[in-house]
């Protein structure tokens, strides 16, 4: 069993023509979320990290449970509107319209090591605002940790020519 | 250092009136994070769980962490219209308006022991909801499980009455 057999694709979703993957199948399975909490504990073990944000919604799930591992605290980087101190947020453009993500100012502290997390890299669009906010409030932005990067999308390869390594646990090509 | 005290109180949000116990300052501390998901496991060691169910967005952030402890799957339970694959809802009534929550069909089996995760216990309307559909699926759900209360508003009374046994690491009077 790998990581990858356990996500199922949900064909024409959310609209014609989009394999979406779905990792719900992969995290009901006790041994697969297991196995991918662990894997990426493993590759974080000796970078430091002092906190983990993750990205709402998936990013939660994630998130919070390597940070929970690791012993280290959870922020999360929401969407617009939802976080109840002062916040500050980015706009990024999607292929159609814009979005915003924001962050507590108190979220992460100057010179903090910060890992991203989310479930997935697309464009990398979220990821990229994501680690704007995190630079903003003077978090060291140590790299962004996924658990399925669709190559075929640049997102990862965008993260990484701004030197951010991403880092994924398994591709879906063709998307 | 208590898990309340590490809970911080946001006057009037999300409107006039309201105090707005917000956890994102105990879930971006290391300890504390780690005391809430300890304290839980701690409870729940004996109970069985074959399978957490967390509701969307907060209830990710605990329910999963706690589920990659207890070494169980974690199941989503979120908004209207979320969910990619073949889903059951349930309506419920808010103070003003309706709200929705939705599961996979799949998501748990005949018997399974699931216990319900969320961040706060107010009025227990999407707590209940969760379980009606939890029920649906065949599912035994062995508990409701909360960092806090808010005792005024009746929800854990309105659960335990139920048989649902509600369980929280803290509480907030005068809601």
């Amino acid at each position: 069993m790998t990581i990858k057999t356990l996500i199922r694709t949900i064909p024409h979703y959310p609209k014609p023509g989009i394999q979406f993957r779905d990792i719900t199948t992969l995290l009901k399975d006790p041994i697969g979320f297991r196995m991918v909490i662990d894997a990426f504990a493993q590759h974080y073990a000796n970078h430091n990290v002092d906190k983990i944000a993750g990205i709402e919604a998936r990013g939660f799930i994630i998130g919070a449970a390597l940070a929970y591992k690791l012993g280290v605290g959870f922020v999360p980087v929401r969407k617009s509107g939802k976080l109840p101190a002062e916040t500050i947020g980015h706009d990024y453009a999607l292929e159609y319209g814009a979005d915003r993500v924001e962050i507590h100012t108190d979220a992460v502290a100057q010179g903090e090591r910060v890992l991203l997390v989310d479930d997935l890299i697309a464009t990398g669009g979220t990821a990229e605002a994501t680690v704007a906010l995190l630079q903003k409030l003077g978090a060291d932005v140590l790299g962004c940790a996924f658990v399925i990067n669709l190559p075929d999308l640049g997102g990862a390869q965008r993260l990484s020519d701004a030197g951010l390594v991403p880092f994924s646990l398994c591709e879906f090509e063709g998307d």
